[in-house]
């Protein structure tokens, strides 16, 4: 397996994956007598099972090295999880498909340009939040509730590698 | 009725009215093998009715000029609705109980900090978010899907002014 390739996060490219969630793309509502606008549903929140609730949560992440040797990804079986900037900080998205564990001809990775947010789809294998450079805030939508929300696979024999200039594209 | 007075935000002076939503004061987990800090589950989410679903939303607010003469408060019956401050704009918070109508005398005028932000608990009358001196963006959790999920309530024979220092309290 070769080094992981950073592409830009754009709608189409992430479609099998999630949503990009984008102020600047989104539907806009003015409200309050003109005095707001309102970017309006800018994710699909899914989440499922006996008891399930919406969380709203902070992460704040501290940056990862590059290069990066990719040991694990997860993925959510319970509901979407959707991640928003406060800030403008760039991050990396590594994502796969695959029904039981990660497919790796399905392997993509995305540069966030520091505006664009994600939310992963329901049972979408992903890394945890990767920040590059300087800590950073996101706001984070996910799901509570009773069950097993957490799948974990060990990807280490796959020798993946994030290289050092991976976050420099836009 | 004489001009409002604000106040600070404090959890249990707007526990009448919901929730104040804090990272400085929220349950933190370490995850992502201590990369991470997960400022936990900040706010209820409560949306009900036949199709209701969970909306994250961006708004920007353009800032109020004080002194501000208040006309109309507004309530959501069907769900709760959460501000969260993308930056670090104080915000005024101005809420009121009442069953049909709100209540003149249970009005509360606060300030948020702007690191704090707030969650209106579903059916409490409140003022459409009031920034000060800069536009600012809020996630803004609330309820989507079919319904009529807003009220209004003209309170201009109350005469009601935020005073041109509001904002100033902290």
């Amino acid at each position: 397996m070769p080094e992981l390739t950073a592409q830009p996060l754009t709608t189409e490219a992430f479609q099998a994956f999630g949503e990009v969630i984008d102020t600047r793309t989104a539907r806009q509502v003015p409200i309050n007598y003109g005095l707001t606008t309102r970017f309006h549903d800018l994710a699909t929140v899914d989440v499922v099972g006996d008891g399930a609730r919406v969380l709203i949560n902070v992460f704040r992440s501290t940056p990862i090295t590059l290069p990066h040797a990719v040991a694990v990804l997860e993925r959510h079986p319970l509901g979407s999880q959707a991640f928003i900037p406060m800030g403008t900080a760039r991050f990396l998205v590594l994502v796969a498909r695959g029904e039981t564990c990660p497919d790796p001809a399905s392997l993509r990775l995305f540069v966030s340009d520091g505006l664009q947010g994600v939310n992963y789809a329901r049972n979408t294998w992903h890394h945890f939040q990767m920040v590059l450079g300087a800590p950073a805030d996101f706001l984070v939508i996910d799901r509570g509730g009773p069950g097993d929300n957490l799948e974990e696979a060990d990807v280490s024999d796959l020798d993946l590698t994030i290289p050092a200039r991976a976050g420099e594209i836009s």
